[in-house]
């Protein structure tokens, strides 16, 4: 049995899995993101000892516990080098983790975990190489390659939500312009069916807020477009043209076996599989030869903790 | 002992190789591109056999023959899917050379055999993980991951000179647009030179070439550039941009822990490296952590051979 934390910006989430990366219970709690490391790993600590004995296990029935975190894990020193949206720099958590839990603490890349999962229990299951995507507020990525996450050298890997597609592009909170993520997640489509909601009052996506554009999601867009509307349907198919772009990127450089497609955005369905696979077809650099299959993700909310888990058992 | 084959649109460069990637003995003879394959391959097979003779060796003291071939090698089955600059489809190399020589044949593609020629006996020697990039009228490259050229999960990984880096940019030969090379490569470099020179008949690059355009190469820029000249500085930082934003996305995905530059682009030494270094510092994702070692490639025209040689040697 093995412990996965999925430690986000907003939640903690916990839970006991088996080495199939089924979940047996799971809980979580709030992050509080703001207070000291020490408190915000306490919390967990606690959540951890609470799972488990929810669960109807002990602590030495756990081998271990993997933790995936947003930002720059540093895997050997068992330290988060950075986390943005934690705001945590250098924070030791496996030794303070083990101050409430005795038992091995595995880090990984929040991405990373999530791609994980997918290939012990969900979409790229039995995959020898491929790529998870999650298209969400940015787009997070997940690269397993003979069934352990590749984080590359530096660890500093992965992030293909800051794939170069438009230079000189959208500027991006990394500091560069133009990153995949800036044009192909739910934020990017938020953002332009904003501004192409204010330009079209007669769009659909402009009634189905009633005329408040801070209730545009990307959902609101993807629904107008689904109904014909014509700004909506524009807009779509240029954010399915960024969306293959960059896949193209990934498919000319890595060759995956398998790219899973998560996230909010993902619940489009065939609608946005449809589109994609099309554009994909027509820009691939091989065009008889084969290349990944694209499917959407299975895991969903569960990923975080099952590929986490799972880092105990690689 | 082992057999390299640089199989190449011009000539074919065949050697002799040690364990360590030394070449012992080398020839060439012309490629003949436009006749059958069969004379092709047999030209191939009476060179290699030659090269072995002028070595002082016999056949059975070689272990294998290892091809690096342009295009889309299929490993597995010993045949050329496609090769444009051959003019090749579906040719079975390895059964077609084995009329010829009685040795095992194991063919890859001619960007990955260079790639693990720096990585035996070049610039990214010792390194578990690195990415090769040849600048010149395309971008070659090879990705070698724990001493193994990476060709991803259908042989059509690592073309990086097809990553996406201006979505809806400069038409690629390989039907799609804004592909790297299309900005990076000496092709990129002379076209955009011809253009700057045509407007700018008072640039250095116009007198270098005393107004006869077709003289332009990649040097006359960056030669231009060396000098001060405006039009050509201008034109060489942009291209340094273009280039940095291509290795900006190698490094936020696959995290190398060295990448090598090679080419005829290369040659403009320290001056293309530091404008390069200083950018990939400015834009790279995380700024305070390590990433990948930039150098120059220094197998220079042996790469081809002694990668193949090497395929053998895995």
């Amino acid at each position: 049995m093995y412990i996965g934390v999925d430690l986000g910006g907003t939640n903690i989430a916990v839970g006991v899995v088996d080495e199939n990366g089924r979940i047996l219970h799971k809980g979580e709690t709030p992050t509080g993101v703001g207070r000291p490391f020490e408190e915000i790993i306490k919390d967990m600590g606690d959540l951890v000892n609470r799972v488990i004995q929810e669960s109807g296990y002990k602590v030495e029935d756990m081998k271990s516990i993997g933790i995936g975190s947003p930002g720059l894990p540093d895997q050997e020193n068992g330290i988060i080098v950075f986390a943005n949206n934690l705001g945590w720099h250098n924070v030791p958590i496996r030794e303070e983790l083990q101050k409430h839990v005795n038992l091995p603490v595995f880090i990984e890349n929040d991405g990373n975990t999530a791609g994980l999962a997918e290939v012990i229990a969900g979409a790229c299951k039995g995959a020898k190489n491929s790529i998870t995507i999650t298209l969400g507020t940015g787009i997070g990525s997940g690269i397993v390659v003979d069934g352990k996450p590749y984080s590359g050298a530096h660890s500093v890997g992965a992030e293909l939500g800051h794939l170069v597609v438009q230079v000189d592009g959208v500027p991006c909170t990394c500091g560069n312009k133009g990153c995949w993520e800036r044009y192909a997640s739910a934020t990017a489509i938020i953002r332009e069916g904003k501004e192409a909601a204010g330009k079209n009052p007669e769009s659909l996506i402009y009634k189905l807020v009633d005329g408040d554009m801070d209730k545009i999601t990307a959902k609101t867009v993807i629904d107008a477009a689904k109904e014909g509307d014509e700004t909506a349907m524009e807009l779509f198919d240029r954010f399915i043209y960024y969306l293959t772009m960059g896949i193209i990127t990934i498919i000319n450089s890595f060759d995956p076996e398998i790219i899973a497609i998560g996230g909010g955005v993902a619940k489009a369905g065939d609608f946005l599989m449809d589109a994609l696979l099309e554009k994909v077809k027509k820009h691939i650099f091989y065009k008889s030869a084969p290349y990944a299959k694209i499917v959407f993700a299975t895991m969903g909310n569960d990923a975080g903790i099952v590929g986490a888990a799972m880092l105990g058992n690689l």
